[in-house]
């Protein structure tokens, strides 16, 4: 291998490792507290070495929300397949709450962490586009579905039904990170429970009950 | 008054405002980061002297947790009189959310913020009394409605049917508080949002869509 790929590939190698750090440091210390000096130190390497990579703290945050972000809509683009708008959104959240718990910290950083708002203008990610942007793949499954007229009538706004489905999946993982050692709480096995928080949003927002669905359908034929 | 009565009061008074402090020093930097000499520098008071109220910064995280969840219990007693368990778990559910919105530093702490779990053991409040104990509240609300046959009958778990709508409502409050900056995003109008958000919930668990039930019984009695 000549040096000049070397170079790119150790260079590649690199700021994967000043990402990791950082996500990392910016979880555990929040956004405020941690310098370019503490990611340097933290993968012991001298300040200079990180600045050739990123020209400042904010650098860093948007290069992790683009690799972070990109990654969960990775995930969505494998179900974009599903035909059926109500059975996509159920398999996007499903996919959205495992995600975040295989990615914990990731997941702490894109969504229980305060820090600058991740620009569009700075990011590699094109808004809207649902094969890259996460929320525009949600969107559209709850435009189609509106479309299809699945959804109950005053349900017509795609954004306050994605806000709403995503609320639900949100706070279902978020709870469980932050409040999963509450004695107060007798938590319910995850499985049986993010799948319940998931069937309770769709039955909340479709026009006809899923089950009943038949039954309507035979009602309206005879 | 009496000098004993004075110091009863300025000790109350002192105290009050360490718990303050050490709110506002927990949600911003970290349970982990904040030292009980960090508390006493931002009330400018000597370490010694908040020693003299609390052992130490876990005794300080107790209290808190004590009065702010103490004060969330206190406004679910206000809607404890709601006669049905689905209309007092939908009043429960906006009061949740007014609370949030009100107190956003009571509620990052509460709900958002690492620390080690609220020890039944060191509070003064006693799990399971319902006026004092908020999770406790809508436990019993959704064991009410269970128990009245208002939910769909595979929900007959009240334990996790509280889960289910304190995620929907806890996703709610706390995307909007870290990501309402987004740009991604285009928020939708808060009351409106909160409503529907619980709204769908509510559908989502009962057994009979609200506005189809007349319908149903006047087709069974037909």
């Amino acid at each position: 291998m000549g040096t000049k790929e070397r170079r790119v590939r150790e260079k590649k190698v690199l700021r994967g490792k000043i990402l990791d750090a950082a996500r990392e440091l910016f979880v555990e210390e929040g956004y405020a507290a941690v310098t370019m000096r503490k990611i340097a130190a933290a993968i012991e390497y001298s300040p200079t070495a990180i600045y050739l990579h990123f020209r400042d703290k904010e650098a860093v945050i948007n290069a992790i929300c683009d690799t972070d972000f990109l990654k969960l809509a990775t995930r969505f683009r494998k179900i974009a397949e599903v035909a059926d708008p109500i059975e996509r959104l159920r398999a996007s959240g499903l996919a959205y709450a495992d995600f975040a718990l295989r990615h914990p910290n990731h997941y702490r950083l894109m969504f229980m962490t305060p820090h600058p708002p991740h620009s569009p203008e700075e990011s590699v990610i094109e808004v809207g586009n649902r094969d890259q942007d996460a929320y525009a793949f949600v969107l559209w499954t709850a435009g189609e579905a509106i479309a299809q007229g699945r959804l109950r009538p005053e349900l017509d706004d795609a954004e306050l039904v994605a806000q709403i489905v995503w609320s639900a999946i949100h706070g279902w993982v978020s709870l469980r990170m932050t409040k999963c050692n509450e004695p107060w709480v007798d938590w319910r096995p995850q499985k049986r429970s993010i799948e319940a928080v998931i069937d309770v949003s769709i039955r909340g927002i479709a026009r006809t009950p899923p089950e009943a669905s038949p039954r309507t359908t035979r009602k309206g034929k005879g």
